[in-house]
């Protein structure tokens, strides 16, 4: 328990202590943890002295700085003592904070008095395509029942690298993009806005520690490498997809915008919910067979609120345990030819589909190709593909078996009409 | 002329000026400017107040970092300015450096007492796909004569993100990745050194000044974001690709490394070395069509030279000119749908093969996968492939009319054998 007042139903308890980087009015970024509805700012706690653990008294300016990067590189130990210090610093026991009212005053700020800022730099973004269930079903709309997973999807985490420079924090808004499309095939193609705009529902891991290049990261040791997950909105511009991706895979249709939430979930506030990961067969290499295969159950839901909507109104809920590739094995695949991650990178999990209509990851499986609507709850309105106005939420919580949340708050972003050229 | 005596045949007469990042022992890395066979270290020429045009007089503080990004920001006016003032500074009519004992030993390095650097921060690294005969010979190889080029080809400089962590200088050493492959379709897939490891014959451009999100670039205005140039390899594992392109395209087959040449040869220094640019037919979509349609004109050659040779043996010359789809249509295409480019991002052309046999750029190509041996000059050997200790270097230069060469100087790296894991 902490001596801040945390609601039952808050992604932020005690328990959770995710980190992000956050501005308030007139002051540089830093970095500050959630709890309830404030954030306590490391900034002022690690130049006053407060982390005097024996590893991060020497190295605890990683917390003045804009980014999360320097903390994640430090790796492990460091965090597990910064979670240490902070859980004892917050807890109702501890009279530091709680009866310190200046210290209290500067460094504790209300969420909604802060604007939260992208977590880290990320040196290169990759996103894979690690649901089964997602990739049956695109392959079954894009290249018929018989050959829906692509023979080598069942023998590597299959991925392909993103774009970097337009991952953006939640809130952001987003503009339709336009791009070169072909509706008929008759015609020529033409550059046009974008008419079919989906959301991809994914989480995203963060890099710790990173390798040198040319040396793989074991699939057994490579939980160690990352530092925590956040909620990613991969926006998909469908019909400039569809006409760009053979051979070299999706671009323009990605490269627009991606959206992540701003709260890093560490991977030891999430130890406590893993869960069996889904058998393999056929078996995998041997470079991606784990001595121990486990994930996270972390309850996944997307919502839309439309224009005239009051409320939003959820379009489905997923869980990140279906997915078929773990983490791990994400980060051992790659790696294998020797491909160096940094601190910092971030590595998506690909749309996460789970096995029933009610549990699919974008609107293209959910409308089933723009065949079959997609109701926005009692609202009236129905979608196939996002409309202008619509605003989309992303929402993730792993519930602990004493029944606490670890939330990771919201991923959101809002469709705007299409910029004039 | 400059009062530093160069070489008829050298790549770095005073006409060029090509930027790069060197270190010498026991120093910082700083920012130079290859002259002959020497460095001109303009981050003692800015602490020292030369800088003295009206633009950088108060911005050459960017001479002092450790990358070219913050100059590269600046946009033309500086790069000219700043082009404008090396130049005279190297003239042999300007007595500033030439005769001042003190400050000539200090800013002036020999080229060969230096270790040159990766030249940016690359943010995002992009390849391209832009020649028309390396995709025609590759669409014959994979996909048959009847569907050799994809039907989006020719309406699009098609691209895939690449991996920025990977991107390392020239004269780095490249061990043989290993990677998922498959070559017997009958048995299941193995992690296992590459047997077809190939180099890709391309070129880079750095972007200057970038674009904000949403905000895409005209192609007529594309050129102004257009820093410099350098020579890339492409290291590609082609067993690899096999198995993994399809359908997210090229990932850990290209991602181990990506070698660049140190040197930035700026546009400026090209300018009057362009030359019409391949005419488009079919007519491209609007925001790809160019009022004016030029490309440069720059020889480029590929050498090997394997363990027992005495000197390197030329396996292909090919010309930048080939390329069907210009710079600038790259830029524009990449920032159609809003996508932002940022300062020392790297645009990669894609390999640029010529049309006849000894113009193509890649081994791929020239051992027509495997099926012909491709012959290292006189030294009796033979390649289809690389093999281990071969060292691949590319070399490129432009001739003005009037005689001189604007030079890359070299791109090289050696093959290793692969790290046991
Ligand atoms: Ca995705
Ligand atoms: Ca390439
Ligand atoms: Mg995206
Ligand atoms: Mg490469
Ligand atoms: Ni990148």
């Amino acid at each position: 328990q902490s001596f801040i007042p945390v609601q039952n139903d808050s992604d932020f308890p005690i328990q959770n202590l995710p980190y992000g980087v956050f501005q308030t009015q007139g002051s540089r970024p830093r970095i500050g943890v959630a709890i309830g509805e404030y954030i306590l700012d490391l900034s002022i706690l690690a130049k006053e002295g407060y982390f005097n653990g024996p590893l991060l008294l020497s190295n605890c300016s990683c917390f003045c700085e804009e980014s999360l990067n320097a903390f994640m590189a430090l790796g492990r130990a460091y965090w597990l003592e910064a979670r240490a210090t902070v859980s004892r610093l917050l807890s109702a026991s501890c009279p530091t904070i709680r009866d310190n009212t200046d210290l209290r005053s500067r460094c504790l700020i209300l969420q909604q008095d802060a604007k939260m800022l992208i977590p880290a730099v990320i040196g290169d973004y990759t996103d894979f395509y690690s649901s089964k269930d997602h990739a049956t079903n695109v392959g079954i709309m894009f290249r018929g029942k018989d050959n829906a997973l692509p023979p080598n999807w069942l023998s590597m985490p299959i991925g392909y690298h993103g774009r970097a420079s337009s991952v953006v924090v939640s809130g952001t808004d987003i503009p339709r993009p336009r791009g070169q499309v072909r509706p008929d095939n008759a015609a020529p193609p033409t550059y046009a806005p974008c008419r079919v705009m989906d959301f991809e529902l994914e989480m995203g891991l963060f890099i710790g520690p990173g390798n040198s290049l040319g040396k793989p990261i074991d699939v057994n040791s490579a939980r160690e490498h990352i530092f925590g997950l956040v909620l990613v909105n991969d926006w998909s511009a469908r019909d400039v997809q569809k006409w760009e991706y053979v051979p070299l895979g999706p671009f323009n249709a990605k490269n627009f915008a991606t959206s992540i939430s701003p709260w890093v979930v560490t991977l030891d506030a999430l130890g406590d919910m893993s869960v069996p990961a889904p058998v393999q067969d056929p078996p995998v290499p041997d470079y991606l067979q784990e001595n121990v295969r486990r994930t996270l159950s972390i309850d996944l839901e997307v919502l839309i609120q439309g224009k005239d909507m009051e409320s939003p109104a959820a379009v489905t809920k997923s869980n990140f345990k279906y997915l078929y590739w773990t983490m791990e094995q994400q980060i051992a695949h790659h790696t294998s030819t020797g491909c160096n991650l940094r601190p910092g990178d971030m590595l998506a999990s690909g749309t996460i589909s789970g096995p029933v209509e009610e549990s699919l990851g974008c609107l293209l499986e959910l409308s089933w190709q723009g065949t079959r609507e997609v109701k926005l709850g009692s609202s009236g309105q129905v979608r196939k593909f996002l409309q202008d106005e619509d605003c989309v939420i992303m929402r993730a919580h792993a519930t602990h078996p004493k029944g606490y949340r670890v939330g990771f708050g919201e991923c959101r972003g809002r469709i705007l009409p299409t910029i004039q050229p």
